[in-house]
């Protein structure tokens, strides 16, 4: 018998995790809070039940995912469900603090549910193409029940350990990649004015630089086009960075290059800029440089 | 007729040029401070001239390759062979100050000679192997000259502009692979603390981060083994990275990221890291970790 | 009629506050985790009585005050005292996050308490000739009565504003404290290396410069006699750094100097540098500084 | 018999110690390269020459005293002036950078002349009122000469060692500076968000903190009013700490905070900040806080 699978929260990355899981004929049910969006996704994918509230949808499927915007959605959505997760499976997919997605994790075994973290290293194009990675963090004798549901919407599933170890290695993970970005704005913007051409930049840091990589093939060109359209919002990956340097005092590690980077999206913000894709960092950096 | 070549200072890298060039059949002869060195290159290829000084070697080649540690040894060297440059082509392929390579190439051309920047992207790996690319500065009109010599110890040649801006994409590039290697030693260290094993963050950061690139699969093995053989040793990723701070100063751009990353590093030398490998920035985050 | 005060925490700087409020003839009873200091103060102050438990402590009191170390101390002693506090006035002079202390404060007035945050300016020097300033938050309409109490251990009681407010401006202050250590620090690396003697640096930063003031008195003989006996210890001044980023978070303001602070101490503990006073900051910098 | 001097440059600074110098009856002639500036000062002391060119002042005078804006101006200067400089001595009050200057010190010495450079420590007010702080680096032997020059236009001269030792003082006390302007910057602007008054604000800087001095004084107020009517510029603020940071790479001393500040004060004048007083860092701040 196959696992009746909801999802909670239709967001750009639970929209496309919820179609994935309708196509592959596990999701019996949907909710999100503007009602509307849900309903819109029903137009789709007939098939699939509108919920009016998380605990209805909790009360009709084994497994419930949430796909979140942070730690207090997370928190107040799990915390209205707790008396309806006696023998379900809680599989969180959002980006939050793992000490939060440990402690809701207890919360959850204390009322017999199960939970996983289990969120996603890569873009809203990579769910959509089943190309993204999930890295999960939960009991591991219970992992093989969620291993089906989670690789019908992604190219492959990792079980990292205990609750918790999923958002440790996203984290790690997006650690690097906001110092890149950071870094490849401070890089192009000295190559500009040093006089490099946008063409020389691309060249330079697609070919020729030992860091190219699939995340400079698809920032540079944005960057120096000052396409700032969103495929994931600079003050979403402020957000990121501050969790991190909440987990760092907790785990006693100095991380001043995240807390410097963190510091410059604030500050992107402060410009108007938060809104745009990270990428409008090398936006922050035009700005504050001396005049010409 | 083949232009004749000589090449001054037989350190890692000039090493390996020399070597390149001398199997291409265009070498006359070598200079080496130390003078030992030089001779131990001329058991290897008995056709190359050994010179006792640089002006010596000058007044006997047509083109000039020099390949020196810094700012300094740089000016002294051209310095002292102005008087005999009348006539002449001098390729520097030291990475030294785009200013610094102006002036000089000032005062070569006031003496009647030509001169280029010429600093070499990669590894000396990558010039045993001639997969190295080299960023050309200097006069249009004479690039064509120099091209086939560079060629013959290079993967790719990039004519990039006037005297100066083979060393601004030089610096550019290696300003993001500066704060990279800053960022992975970081993020290893932050994932290490948090429970994630040696495994599991190869894995994150060459098959899953975005940020996965040539200069992560070089790198994070020898960070997490703490192999700190050197590739590109610390203390002159430094001096890279004190130019840099030094030429956004000039340009009037902000490099908050590069400047930190330099205090780092030069932190690192405190510590005694500075002759090891780059990656041993990674031993600086451990050291620097709350005890446990 | 007099107020019936108890104390819990003996620690270095609660000790003193207890010491003050006894000599004033308002102190009723102590509470101190390890019972043998509890004791040794009812040696010096036998009509104090010593409680077993903090319950105890408050059942017999009307005003309670605490001196505990930090966030899980003070939720963990506030957490249990809950049913104790109905018409009682507690009186919090620990340095924690005002969030946390403005959510305590919420669940003491739930219970019909009342809760003020009072964290003290200066140092345990300053408490003993009670000369210290105290910041209050909390219900203006209460403030009276709290008023004399706080005045019977201090130089100066300042009423700031609401729950919380009292903590913000000593984060506030000790944001400039922590940024002004590390620089202090950072400059006399530098005098120090540029060749300037220890009587002219202490000429420098106490008499001429512009930024002369106590805390230079008090720190810039410390760093260059390398004295590091605690006034106030590495770790918590790191602590406070990291209940400011925190705070700075929710307000979404940047606060780069800060983040670079609290890395600094960070890696200073990992040198073992954590339980010295705050001036050890200076032997980080000496250390990290290139050997010669 | 008196010293006849001679003072090169009419600014802010400049102009205010001719003005000494001349109430003393000690000075016998200025330059300004504007020459409207000379003739003003002129109108005022008119029994001060006023010359043509720098050299021709200095075939006229016994001291010449120079106060120009940076690296460059003083370099240029002094170097048209050696052909002049046999038997005489220069006085540098600039702050430039302690190479530049030991250095130029040594062009001077082979052409028979004595150079002492001596920056000076306070404000155009404290030149005024002749309170400011001057120090001295150059020949022991010959201070006693420059000593009651100096003492004319000043508070308190101070002898700090050879040629470019009273730039490094200089230095060493702009770097504390220059942090505590950003922190206590980065301070305001919390305490503000956190919702305390500027009154407040007065009170915990100016009163209640240990860091209160002088420049506090000075600035708290100017940073709560937006007053950024200029005593000091940004712009001149970032140009010192520009060079503090080339000194320490050669002193191979880190200095992390002062990299940081001077990359704010370089963002500061992107947008636009850099002509108004060093307090406008504030500002800065303000702008780049998340919007409300």
């Amino acid at each position: 018998m196959m696992a009746r699978v909801g999802v909670i929260g239709l967001g750009v990355m639970g929209y496309r995790v919820a179609a994935n899981l309708a196509k592959a004929g596990l999701l019996a049910g949907v909710y999100n809070r503007t009602r509307a969006r849900a309903e819109d996704f029903r137009r789709s994918y007939p098939q699939v039940e509108v919920f009016a509230t998380p605990s209805d949808l909790a009360d009709r499927v084994d497994y419930i995912i949430t796909v979140l915007s942070d730690d207090n959605a997370v928190s107040a959505v799990v915390g209205n469900l707790l008396p309806h997760l006696r023998g379900k499976v809680l599989i969180d997919m959002s980006t939050i603090s793992p000490t939060t997605s440990v402690s809701l994790a207890k919360e959850v075994s204390n009322v017999g549910g199960v939970m996983f973290d289990a969120p996603m290293m890569g873009t809203s194009v990579d769910v959509e193409q089943k190309r993204i990675t999930v890295l999960v963090g939960g009991p591991k004798d219970r992992y093989a029940e969620v291993e089906p549901i989670l690789s019908a919407t992604s190219g492959r599933v990792v079980y990292v350990g205990p609750n918790g170890m999923g958002l440790y290695m996203k984290l790690a993970g997006n650690m690097i990649f906001a110092i890149f970005m950071n870094g490849l704005a401070e890089a192009i913007n000295f190559a500009l004015r040093a006089g490099l051409s946008p063409d020389q930049i691309i060249d330079l840091f697609l070919n020729i630089s030992g860091t190219r990589s699939p995340s400079s093939s698809l920032k540079v060109p944005k960057m120096l086009n000052s396409d700032y359209s969103v495929q994931f919002a600079l003050k979403h990956m402020r957000k990121d960075t501050e969790i991190m340097i909440r987990e760092a005092q907790k785990l006693g590690v100095p991380v001043p290059l995240t807390s410097l980077a963190s510091n410059m999206f604030r500050m992107s913000e402060g410009l108007g800029l938060g809104d745009f894709d990270v990428s409008a960092i090398a936006e922050f950096y035009r700005k504050l440089s001396q005049q010409r």
